[in-house]
């Protein structure tokens, strides 16, 4: 068997692709665009993906990714956690000898059900690739934060938590919307935010973002910055032992990636920040590496 | 100084008020309309007060509620917590020689703000009238759930939690909306998620429902149960002490209330339900009484 090292891989979210020509696990070429699982029928795929091995090359392609959702291409069954890179690479869905979708992972706990597609891939690769060890805690935040524990080298239970919508919502609607149109920084009061967000009265909290400013208490300059610490603050205390100072390793951009920290930092906890587009790369060079 | 006890009362909140003619305790008359301070501009309310008082009869006007805020006619400052039916009745503001505003309550904590109008009335009646106990834990549940620990017959402190918006925006819009159309009842559903909520993980909890559906664990009928439940019960354990196994006071309608008494109940505690309408016209019979 020769090991085919030079292939496509697209990383297909609900919104954006990110498509990369990858040879020894080094990307040659890549190119983005908003061609999300949302904006494409089922029907449109095959000539989606005779556009990419037109650009790209006419090369074995791996998807991953909500392409195999129900939103999607195809549904592709989840395979079932604790889950690492040989249960990914066993369950792909072949649509054709050199065109498969990579499962995305469930918890199968009808007490704490969870389901991911696409992060496996980013959190496998982190920590096949070096960048992570192989037990450890990642977080991947986002409108649907990821938090997960890797044992062993595999995916062994994980929590998603709607952090990043839920602050959404509360910008786009109701009460507090006026107050939460301020840019978002990581300073005095997102870290007052987290310390209040920690005690997981969240409901609570929030309405005292509105007294605030009745009363005088509050700028609504610092509002947006504060109602996001409190939303992190109380994602993260939920997630990391204070008193154990956990050590998280923190999939993101530097932006959201920093607010992470900070918050992780203000609960006693430690942080590193790793390069996520490179995780997606090494993760899916190994699960080619594997079926090949 | 003869006690003048027949007078009107206004309970005029945001989107709706509530005018009562009360002679010696006893409710003569009463009328409800959808004209809230929201709808109401400043200048439009000495003809409104007209309006009530050719409708209900030419007696002294108490207003209670979002009447007195910066979106209603006045802006009446708050009364400090702890506060009881004396510090009311010391606030009033007076429009005229008979005709004044009842001031809201106010936590002035800046590590901790809170603020009420309108729900002090019905606190305080229930306390004074003997319908609750001078030491006491009253709810009432809402939009933006009203919990005020009573000491000595006096509101002490209170918290306000945004519970019933949070279940509003996420019905509204965002990942779950489609999911939670049907109706909300205290079934099996409900207590699941209250067990869950009081878990306090609110947006971990919260994308359980969308993992459950995915993986075949609820049925989306359930699901608007379920996640009333989740926030009913996050507001509630961050309230009561299950292990004491406290006592609430509901003041609210049979179903809203109904539901709490639920989510109390699976938390450890007991719970009474409490007539609210009683309790305002108690709360500013009294008010009218002292001050007079």
């Amino acid at each position: 068997v020769v090991v085919t090292v030079d292939f496509l891989a697209v990383d297909w979210g609900t919104t954006n692709r990110r498509v990369f020509r990858i040879a020894n696990g080094a990307v040659l070429a890549s190119e983005r665009d908003d061609k999300g699982a949302a904006s494409v029928s089922p029907s449109d795929y095959p000539a989606e993906i005779a556009g990419i091995r037109a650009r790209m090359g006419d090369l074995p392609l791996l998807l991953a990714g909500m392409v195999g959702s129900t939103i999607g291409w195809r549904d592709v069954p989840y395979v079932a956690a604790p889950a690492g890179i040989a249960a990914l690479a066993q369950g792909l869905e072949w649509i054709d000898d050199r065109t498969a979708i990579v499962p995305g992972v469930a918890m199968r706990d009808p007490a704490n059900p969870d389901v991911m597609r696409g992060e496996e891939v980013q959190l496998l690769g982190a920590v096949e690739s070096g960048l992570v060890p192989r037990d450890a805690l990642l977080c991947q935040p986002g409108t649907h934060c990821k938090w997960a524990w890797i044992e062993e080298g595999r995916i062994a239970r994980f929590t998603t938590a709607i952090t990043g919508e839920l602050f959404a919502l509360l910008r786009g609607n109701g009460i507090l919307a006026r107050q939460l149109t301020g840019a978002v920084s990581g300073g005095a009061a997102f870290e007052d935010g987290v310390r209040r967000g920690a005690a997981r009265d969240l409901s609570a909290a929030l309405f005292g973002i509105r007294a605030s400013k009745v009363l005088g208490y509050r700028d609504d300059a610092d509002a947006a910055s504060y109602a996001s610490g409190l939303l992190i603050g109380g994602d993260v205390a939920a997630r990391i032992d204070e008193a154990a100072g956990t050590h998280v390793h923190i999939l993101a951009d530097p932006t959201l990636g920093g607010l992470y920290a900070t918050a992780i930092a203000v609960l006693g906890g430690t942080s590193v920040l790793i390069d996520s587009h490179d995780a997606f790369v090494a993760g899916i060079t190994r699960i080619q590496e594997q079926h090949a």
